[in-house]
């Protein structure tokens, strides 16, 4: 009896395979840097070499395998397993399904990483029991997916969720990678927190300037949760700043769409309470009570699991749909 | 065999009913103001005489009436039929589909008039053909429908779509109804678009200027859209400026659903391009083109019918889904 689902997170540094049961525990997983070149016959050899890897040390083998999900940072066509785009890696239409189901002959479903984390959420993380999600992932950028009647909402060309380049601020915003100003994801991405760290750091004393200092003046998002959670009041008043843009943010997507339920993770979710409050009384704030009295927001539960459970979640999710 | 639906457009100022064929056609239609004291008995009391007349003018009686589909300018629960609110009209929990079964023996079905607008622009309007809509009616307020997969999407509590409220202006927005600032429609509403040419009034001379006078100081919507048609530089200027707001609105708006079409009915939408041009630009502006190459932006179709095809629109609808 098939039993378990090959879950692969994609992503420009590493690449993590996972073996996930089907009741969404991760039951063996590897982590490879990301080839260098980065190019998609290089990715597609190191796929390869792990997946023998992983399984060669787990006690199971291909046949076990319901399937394989993959998370992709890029666009892509969820029907056609197509991958239209992945900036980071310098790809461009791919046929990575078609390619992959040849090479494993199981079946290869393909998601962008946070649509595939929002599923991945729904299923065995802060979403469960709920089927009218938004989901946003605050890292290098800002990734949102949506999943709506319980499933990840595409749009017109699979580009629903692309939350990070809604623009927050207009005048005096930073530049963004897009070439427009003042997206959420310069204003409050793990990016955008590092550079406010930095523009203000000469101003900061103890355990900022030290951190900083230390980092061989540099700083990392992390260190910056971290120091705000030791109660740095530089680091505190950043990311609360970042929660209140997001805050707002959020109110005005939830007059298109009242969620039931909007799960915020990545990195800078582990702030935790220094986020959060700031987040949800902002949201209070620009949100009306009757958009916002069904709405919950949450941590996300999944942390650094969301990549390769959110992978197989694709797996298990269509699975259970068609039969 | 039962051919035709009713429609009723329940607005503050006016009731109207129409008999729609299954194609969508008016078929027969009656206006009558909202009784004055807008009480939920006196309404319904005026349904009743309403349908009668209505049917007594045509060549149909309650034999041939699929349903009745009502437009409610308020929040309700669609699957109970029950209207929660309806401010204009002083209603609060009110179990209006239940009584209306009961007194016609036909199915009734409400919505929210601006969902009702944009299933009924779905059906026979600008959305034809169309599954992933944004539909706005630019009237008093500004009232949103979201079509997701062919099918009005509620949210958690019914609702989604009220981008009334969205807000696009934080620093020096005007006071909205709401009790916030600077809410999408008090920046370009019909309303805010009036509020604005009373203001710059003064300034102004020649067509604007003489219709201020003939109207005795004052001002309608409608006749701004017209000055503007005619060429009236400051109606010209304030039409553009809503278009601007509301381009960028939509941009934020397709980041997060990416919809193949979105359709802008209500009054000021007559003003076609003087309105869409700088909608438009504003909307390239701000969406990428990722976001927005599959997304069109179309004026609405059913104009001064959308109330009642978009009731009557219900029943085609949800007939069609259940057989």
């Amino acid at each position: 009896m098939k039993s378990v689902i090959m879950g692969i997170d994609l992503g420009g540094t590493s690449i993590k395979l996972g073996l996930v049961n089907i009741s969404g525990q991760i039951v063996q997983s590897l982590e490879w840097p990301t080839p260098k070149n980065k190019s998609y016959h290089e990715v597609i050899a190191a796929f390869e070499r792990m997946s023998e890897q992983l399984l060669r040390e787990s006690s199971y083998s291909w046949r076990d395998i319901l399937g394989v999900g993959i998370g992709i940072p890029g666009f892509l066509d969820f029907s056609t397993g197509s991958v239209f785009e992945v900036v980071n890696l310098g790809w461009h239409q791919v046929p990575l399904k078609e390619e992959l189901e040849r090479i494993w002959d199981v079946p290869v479903l393909l998601e962008n990483d946070a649509n595939a984390a929002a599923l991945g959420e729904m299923w065995t993380g802060a979403g469960k029991g709920a089927s009218h999600i938004i989901c946003l992932t605050i890292g290098t950028g800002i990734g949102g997916g949506v999943i709506i009647n319980g499933d990840i909402y595409h749009g017109a060309n699979g580009s629903a969720g692309e939350i990070g380049h809604i623009t927050v601020k207009e005048q005096g915003g930073r530049p963004c990678n897009c070439g427009k100003k003042g997206c959420l994801e310069t204003e409050a991405s793990a990016t955008a927190i590092v550079l406010k760290t930095l523009e203000q750091v000469k101003g900061a004393s103890g355990l900022l300037k030290e951190e900083y200092a230390k980092q061989g003046n540099s700083i990392t998002a992390k260190s910056v949760v971290e120091l705000a959670k030791l109660g740095d009041p530089t680091c505190q008043t950043i990311i609360a700043d970042a929660g209140t843009v997001l805050g707002k943010a959020l109110a005005n997507m939830c007059y298109l769409l009242n969620p039931e339920l909007i799960v915020i993770g990545g990195g800078i979710s582990y702030a935790g309470e220094i986020l959060f409050k700031p987040l949800t009384e902002s949201f209070r704030n620009f949100a009306l009570p009757r958009v916002r009295e069904n709405t919950s927001i949450v941590q996300a539960k999944l942390g650094n699991q969301a990549g390769i459970v959110g992978a197989a979640s694709l797996i298990h999710h269509y699975d259970l749909l068609e039969s």
